[in-house]
């Protein structure tokens, strides 16, 4: 196969990448525009697109998130320059016709919102992935969590809306001082089989 | 910020990198492993790392699988070169004290499976996600899908198990000419805000 990308871009992407638990640095509106606009292009089942995603900064802001997070999660968080949020529209089928403009696709997904949940939450979590990926390419460092109260997050952020937290993601320069040695994985055997 | 990947990197993880409906070429037992071998380093909630996967590659495989396919995403399976089932393990749990060592983590998650569920599928979907993206930097193209039965997989492929399926992907060298006009994707202004 051609077109590999070379070892240090696999091993800033997944092998030598971790989960931080400390960040410093500071990230503008361009770095986050920029993540958004590659993250945005990772495929999604009929172009669905659900992930909304609140990039949170100010102090006001963490100070509204700030009670919602596991004890455990809440010093880290504060720290970090920017925490994502990201969330899934369980009504997102209302941009279909955007998104998915040669056919009637709407239409698949109408109804009552349980019935869209599964799609919402499946390609909104693809989504948050990608989202760890692209800053990883982009040379940020990540912290995913979903140690928080979602009905909190969902309460102070999309109050009123259809949109639903699904996880957060820590966002900065990483300090290698904050992590452990690294937990293993399943081997091949253990994880998948070929047939 | 430093170790930016350069764009041919980001083209292909992202920009360019699209959803092929038709693929070649010949995927070995060595490049399924080194395609796990990289997707394994992903992060997951308490390393949970539920997701499992069978690479349907036989053709008896293949013969079992097809019936459960939507008919639009049968004759493009049967050709591909591979197709990943990506499922994910309910009782994920029970691996927790080889994963997770430092704490008794399984102790989280006993109790029935339905208190399990969103845990596996939204791991595992962050698995299915790195594995989209893992191929891409190992220079394959991918073509997930969710049209299929997915009672009828999980009594072909994990029948008596506590794995359920999730989506598939498609798997090869994508032919250029089985792809349409890339469709939009929401703007940075309609999916994120920055508070």
């Amino acid at each position: 196969m051609t077109d590999v990308l070379d070892d240090s871009a696999l091993d800033r992407l997944f092998r030598t990448a971790r989960t931080y638990n400390r960040f410093s640095g500071e990230l503008g509106d361009d770095t986050l525009r920029q993540l958004y606009e590659l993250l945005k292009w990772g495929p999604t089942s009929a172009n669905q697109s659900p992930a909304r995603f609140v990039f949170v900064r100010s102090k006001e802001a963490k100070a509204k998130l700030e009670p919602a997070l596991d004890e455990g999660n809440r010093k880290k968080t504060m720290e970090a320059p920017v925490v994502a949020i990201v969330g899934y529209d369980l009504d997102f089928h209302h941009k279909l016709p955007y998104l998915f403009p040669h056919t009637d696709a709407k239409s698949w997904f109408e109804g009552p919102q349980e019935k869209r949940r599964d799609h919402a939450f499946r390609n909104g979590t693809l989504q948050g992935a990608y989202l760890i990926l692209a800053a990883r390419a982009l040379g940020l460092d990540t912290g995913p969590m979903t140690g928080f109260d979602a009905a909190k997050v969902d309460e102070a952020f999309f109050k009123g809306t259809s949109i639903r937290s699904n996880f957060l993601v820590n966002l900065g320069k990483g300090d290698p001082a904050s992590i452990f040695e690294r937990s293993p994985r399943l081997s091949f055997d253990e994880a998948c089989r070929i047939e």
